[in-house]
């Protein structure tokens, strides 16, 4: 394989992460240290950044900015919700692409994110094969969603994880210190995946762990869950539930697009609802059964928590980034950085490796029903098993004027190579 | 002062917190040294448990139990919200609570809480005095509201604070990787006191902080809040904004209560509100703007978020419970332990001291006047001063099995002494 040489341009997408400037960090520092790559370059906001010519130069930032990512929530570089076309059908957008990378001479393109960015940057691969034009491309995972395909686990998913597993098992301990009845309803993401939900039952490690657990994987039928609800309340007054937000009934209707109206329950609660699964949930519970129930919507609290995060998933996703560097200045291109779980003696491994772009673009990766309990009410000792070792570790926050010191970027533009 | 033999007890009432437990574990680890104090007992769910007789040995416990109360978040001894007659119209209660602390020979009362509890401690302390039994009763504080009076700051505070702090400083740095308008709503605790709320002005310290800070000491005027937003949204195109949940218009009407026919807008909003301030503030904002706008309610988050507690808060919890010991053994008695700063040199400095019982009863501390901006929509720097030395330090949390292990009680009953 011949030397590549030229500049590399990091881009995230998607919602951010705990870490997902870990993985930033992960490439920039790499690709900093590698005598082929010309110049270390991010488009702010992902592809939108290239596409608007908003390209910056990481190189000047100061060494201390870049160790600082590493503790750093949410995506310095920003970030975008962009579609791109089937280059097929226009390709106006990746005429565009490919005139900014001839612009710096870009010749590594890594992006990170989840399947839409995975979506994205294969795109951009099979466009750029049919160009004369050498750039090699690979995607660097992130999702707190934990549904990339062809992954043992995606950086992102761990920190989230913890954030949920300790924040339920405080809501727990909190709930169970009066002597009365009280239900809790916690709303937890994954409109289409169940893994952020599962991980609340990490906190039966600590505590009581919640009553019930309910993932989109699995129909949810109402009857069934009173029945459920009733049985448990007969023993216990205080009843923790955990939902993902994309729990839908056997007809694929949402829940959390339910009105009373639904339940045929008239009362003082019966307007439609507005509001998230947690709204609706808690006032269906109220009407049912006239306990005192109380919504928790864990919303973007849970999304770039790193005040929780895991070390093992910081790493990881630092990890991630760097193998992604590696692996484009060894000539490979069209592919996603993946983890492989090297699990010996019950020691937990992660090893880094290659998946084809195309396998993972657009697909999702599901909660297995043999990881979820006969009922559909919780997740086995099997889903727990695979969750902990990804959420080890606490992460050392610098702190500053006694908060944690968060990176600031130069955002010094790049300057053009050819014009 | 003689001394005066016999058994100890603690309750603890009113809502939970991250280092409620350190206030027992520093009451309970004195009291076990002191050689006129012949046994530690506790009262689950405070005041409820000593009229139910439901009393549990604590020297029967593990010293590693103990230890592990410093970093268990909620209270292990549980709680309750019971509030005591008038003695002198009804002493049901009191010849009842008299009679259990005959019965186990129990000479000195901590009672740890806030406002509620800092009556409830009063009511019992002036109907000893009347009483021909000696016995001694201290007020240990407790608040995350941070409102009781006479002393400088209330044990939790300080972790609720920090928890918040760095949510919304989180929240903050996940709104702005998108290059779109966005309003995020959070609602924070404080129903008549915006020290929770104010404490999210922190967050400015490491990233943008929020754009406005609406705390229930001053009133809320709708009119003049949309003007401020329009005039924000002119530069800004993500704003957040942080709202005690105890806003009130001028009329004393909470804004919770609003619904959007108080604005008259007349729209697919239209319902009465369900749910607290983040949905209404969430729907009025959405109609009047037709921006996207996100509510966020830490509710039940902030209370026990041990995970982001706050050393020198959890400190000075252990602190006000040993001092309480120390004060009783010494003769003390219808006193509340409470804490002086004494900052010198910038050097911040907590000094445990004792007020009178009866200046603290149902008496409320809001933050003053002037540390709210002259807008009345955030906080000054005077404010955050106050608060910065009281979130400093981490909890170093021991671990087992991948997640905090938190003590477990074996809640052994008290042997009576008298029957």
């Amino acid at each position: 394989m011949s030397e590549l040489i030229g500049a590399c341009l990091i881009g995230q997408s998607g919602g951010p992460t705990a870490v997902i400037n870990s993985s930033a960090y992960g490439v920039i520092k790499t690709a900093l240290g590698k005598k082929c790559i010309t110049k270390v370059l991010a488009a702010q906001h992902g592809i939108r950044g290239v596409l608007d010519d908003n390209i910056i130069d990481m190189g000047k930032e100061d060494a201390e900015t870049l160790e600082l990512m590493l503790t750093t929530p949410a995506s310095l570089i920003r970030s975008c919700r962009y579609k791109l076309k089937d280059f097929r059908e226009d390709d106006t957008d990746y005429k565009r692409i490919l005139e900014i990378f001839k612009k710096y001479d870009i010749r590594y393109f890594f992006y990170n994110g989840g399947n839409d960015s995975m979506d994205t940057c294969n795109k951009i691969s099979e466009y750029m094969a049919t160009q004369d034009y050498e750039c090699r491309i690979i995607g660097v995972p992130k999702t707190i969603d934990n549904d990339l395909v062809g992954t043992d686990h995606c950086p992102g998913f761990g920190s989230s994880a913890k954030y949920i597993a300790l924040s339920v098992a405080e809501v727990i301990k909190d709930v169970h210190v009066y002597d009365r009845d009280a239900i809790v309803v916690i709303e937890v993401m994954g409109r289409h995946a169940g893994w952020l939900a599962g991980a609340a039952a990490l906190s039966k490690i600590c505590c009581e762990g919640p009553a019930f657990i309910y993932l989109p994987e699995v129909p949810f039928d109402m009857d069934q869950f009173f029945k459920d609800l009733d049985e448990f309340h007969k023993h216990h007054k205080r009843i923790v539930l955990v939902f993902s937000e994309g729990i839908k009934d056997k007809h694929g209707k949402f829940i959390s697009e339910y009105g009373i109206n639904d339940l045929n329950i008239t009362d003082e609660f019966g307007h439609s609802q507005l509001g998230g699964l947690a709204a609706t949930m808690s006032n269906i519970i109220r009407a049912k059964t006239g306990s005192k129930v109380r919504g928790i919507e864990l919303s973007l609290l849970q999304r770039c928590a790193s005040h929780a995060g895991s070390k093992t998933d910081r790493d990881e996703a630092a990890m991630a980034g760097a193998f992604a560097v590696e692996a484009a200045v060894s000539g490979e291109t069209g592919k996603m950085v993946a983890f492989r779980r090297d699990t010996k003696y019950g020691i937990y491994k992660c090893t880094p490796v290659l998946v084809d772009l195309k396998e993972v673009a657009n697909a999702e990766k599901c909660v297995p029903r043999e990881w979820i309990n006969e009922e559909g009410n919780n997740v086995t000792d099997e889903f727990i098993e695979y969750v902990v070792p990804l959420i080890q570790g606490e992460i050392e926050t610098p702190y500053e004027h006694g908060m944690p010191k968060y990176a600031r970027l130069k955002r010094i533009p790049a300057e053009p190579v050819n014009e």
